[in-house]
Formats: C-alpha cells, sequence, structure tokens
C-alpha cells in the first residue's frame, strides 16, 4: 500500500505539529476526499499519543475543503489511558481550517474474535464479473482522479435492491493490505447512495463518524452504503464493510448536506 | 421541560465561555448521564454561534465522568455559513477536560418533510401497558436518578427479540415537549442493549454521534436500542428515534467499552 501510505505521511514540524502533503491523485473533482483527509489526520493522532496503534473511533466535521499542495495538523492529546486514548486533530491550509476530527485510539489486535455480530455480509457479485469504476464515467462532468489509485467494483445489478442502496468492492492496487488507517478512507470512498434514489447531486460531508472494529484480512472489502433519510437539504448515509474473511471491519455513519444537481 | 431546561443551562463566564451546574437529579450510580452532558455542550454551541438554533449533528468523546456541580465549558466557533456552522464544545470541572464534542448546527424548521426514508417504526406495546422504570430496580445495586425526572417505559415481553435489540417509550413529565437539544439526551437515555445478550456489565461510551433530523411533534418518543458488534472488550449502540407522528427524529450510534459484571 505504499500510494496511499505516502500520501498520507505527516511529519513533526519541530513545533508540536505535524506537516502533510494532500496529494493531487487522491481526489474527487480535484479536492481531496475526506476519507483521505481523515486519515491523515488519523496518522498524525497515533504519532502524537504514542500509546496506541489504531483508530477505534473518528469522528470528523468538515468545514472548508483543501486544495491539493501543503497542509498543517495540530494535535491535542485529550487523554491518555491504558486500553485507549483520546487525540483531538485538525487540518488546515492557509490559516484556514479544514476539517477537525476527535479519535478514540486503541489495539485492534487485543480485540478478541467477536463474542456476537448481528451484521451479515450482503450478497455481491462476484468481484471479477464487475468492472473497476473508471476515474472519468462517461456523460458525468466530474473527474474522480482517486478511482486511478484503487479499485471500486459496484454491483450494477443490484443498484437499488433495496432502494437506496448500493454494494461491491473495494481493493488496493498490487496485492496491498488494508489497514486500520486505510479503512477510514474506505469509509467515504463509495458513491453517494442518494443517486440510487434518481439523484447526482452533490452530497458535500458534514459529519463522518467511522468505528474500526477489526483489522482486516488480506483481500478485497465487501462494502455496503445506504441512505436512511432524506430530507429537503441534508441526508445520512451508513457505510458497512467487512473483510475477505466476512468479518465486520468498519462502521461508519455521514451526515451530507444534500443539493439538487443543476439538470 | 422546565426541569431539562433547567438542568441544561449555561451562563457566558464573561471570558468567552460559561458555566454550567451538574444537576445531581439528571445521574446514574451519581454520574451525570452522558446524554445529558451532551445537551449542555450544545446549549452552550448554539448560544455561541447565534446564527442556527438546532444541533443537527453531535460528535462527542469522553474522557472522564465529570462529578454533579459547577463545571465550565469552553467553545470554539470553528465555521459560519448560512445553512449551517460548526462548533467545537469542551466541558470540564476543576481543571480536568470530561468530555469534548464537535457540532453541526442548523435550522430543522427548514428540514421540510423527508423525500425518502427507509427506517419505518418498529412495534412497541402501547406505552400504557409498560411499566416505568424505576430508579432503583430490584436486585441491582445501580441507582439511576434520572428515570425519576421522566418516564422510559421498556417493552420487556420484546426484550431479545430480535436478539441485541430493545425498544420502548421515553416521555417527558407535565407534558413537556422534546427538543433537538433533549433528543440529545434521549440518545443516550436506554440502558445499554448488551443486557439483552445476557450480560449487565458497564458499557461507559468512548464516542457518542448524534443525528437530529426532525423537530419532534408533542408527545413520547418511540425508541429502539440495538447491539451490532460486541467484541472482547468494545460494542458499539445505534439508537433510533421516532417522535409520536411516526418520523424519524434521531439517529444515534456510539462505541463503548464493555466491562463483564463481576459475578
Amino acid at each position: 500500500m505504499a500510494g496511499f501510505t505516502d500520501a498520507t505521511r505527516v511529519r513533526p514540524d519541530g513545533a508540536g505539529g505535524f506537516d502533510a502533503e494532500l496529494d493531487p491523485l487522491w481526489t474527487v473533482g480535484g479536492k481531496p476526499n475526506g476519507g483521505y483527509l481523515l486519515a491523515i489526520l488519523a496518522r498524525a493522532a497515533v504519532e502524537a499519543a504514542g500509546t496506541h496503534p489504531d483508530p477505534l473511533s473518528a469522528s470528523a466535521v468538515y468545514l472548508s475543503p483543501p486544495d491539493p499542495g501543503p497542509a498543517a495538523v495540530s494535535v491535542e492529546v485529550l487523554r491518555t489511558g491504558r486500553s485507549a486514548s483520546q487525540i483531538r486533530a485538525r487540518l488546515s491550509q492557509k490559516d484556514r481550517t479544514c476539517v477537525e476530527a476527535l479519535f478514540t485510539l486503541g489495539a485492534l489486535a487485543a480485540a478478541g474474535e467477536p463474542r456476537w455480530v448481528d451484521a451479515a455480509p450482503p450478497p455481491v457479485a462476484a468481484e471479477q464479473d464487475l468492472f473497476p469504476t473508471p476515474a472519468q464515467a462517461p456523460g458525468t462532468g466530474l473527474r474522480i482522479d482517486m478511482l486511478e489509485q484503487f479499485e471500486q467494483r459496484i454491483d450494477w445489478q443490484a443498484v437499488g435492491d433495496p432502494a437506496g442502496e448500493l454494494r461491491g468492492w473495494l481493493r488496493l492496487p498490487d496485492g496491498a493490505t488494508w489497514d486500520p488507517v486505510s479503512l477510514l478512507f474506505a469509509a467515504d470512498a463509495f458513491p453517494p447512495a442518494t443517486f440510487t434514489l434518481g439523484s447526482n447531486g452533490w452530497t458535500p460531508t458534514l459529519e463522518l463518524t467511522v468505528y474500526v472494529r477489526a483489522l482486516p484480512a488480506a483481500g478485497p472489502l465487501r462494502v455496503r452504503q445506504r441512505a436512511r433519510l432524506l430530507t429537503e437539504h441534508l441526508v445520512d448515509q451508513v457505510c458497512e464493510i467487512w473483510d475477505s474473511q466476512d468479518r465486520v471491519v468498519v462502521q461508519a455513519t455521514q451526515l451530507a448536506a444534500y443539493r439538487m444537481a443543476t439538470p
């Protein structure tokens, strides 16, 4: 996963914060993806805390979309504990605050096997029978550069069955494996489920919360993205992810603004 | 709703922050309830922003449980916008940070009617056929003082059907109506769903995210609390709330530490 790891690297700035370089390749319409930004904040949080390797929870508010290029991350350790630590991190660019997030860090290797689970993996057509989503989909004006950095395969036959839901696969190139930080990205890597409801309007994220529940096995991720309630201006989306061993690895929810596309 | 409104009041401290008084009545085992603390932070956020009346999203990390008594709330306005503003708020007591939360504020009166919804209200036995949960349940050592401030009625016949789920009603006394701030409390007012799985252990909240989706109609709230994945030390719980008109008003999720009760 050299690509993603390199693209989310943070370097201590010598004054308690971190420098990051927002990669133009991990963008949607020229703007860095929200899950990609959350992963950068998580890496700064893990490094600043120095106590636990993995994000267990990440909750972000998106304030202003940054551009590719240099950005600064400031971090405040709120609590360090034996089993978990909690951290706040902020990404800013040219003195403009872009994203702020709260993290709970812990050690997923100690999570053990599930005692009880109510989240069976949903059916998705076999990966090899689905096409990778192209960065420039025919008939759309939007270029999604990040789709050239990983494979997103959507089960188009199953879209809208049930309504408001889409399912598919995510895979990193060159056999690279997912890890708890790249899972934060995966939680925001699917298209908005609102398009299954007949709208291809923008859905800029206001709030995104991701729980990482297990260390993922090697192989692709199985993803289900669902909208539950669409009002005039807001929509929530639930993203659930299973690893190749059918174990739940991500439970995420986001609240997004909803704007009708201009026809 | 004088009780809850009084108990969550914040007063400007003259230095940009707020003073709060944590009420001993809104406690579980002597400690202020997490949703109650989130409501206090929301009131400070709304007052500090001065732009929008309602919390649309609230995401909190719980660091250290405060005691009843005086507490301080500090607030930073992260972004003010036309349709939404975003705020960070922190509750501390005696220089110890207890809770920190990120808010998106907006105006729910402008939310309009749902365009699409996939969240039918679940069956719950009629309110008058269910007993209010007592503050001191027989056979438990835990006193839940807040249960004398509102009515919580659990459908015991339906507990564990399906497994990991409990359903019931919440009502404020004296015909008081719920509002977007008290809905933040409602999202954390039910018992942990883990007890339907045969455990009455503690589940201290690490992270709680609440989306308030509509202004609630007068009358009781219908609540469904579900655990989805229980691992060795962590559990997530989804809390969904409908108002008396069967409209979705709250979508919430929390990640909690899970400790077996000592037998």
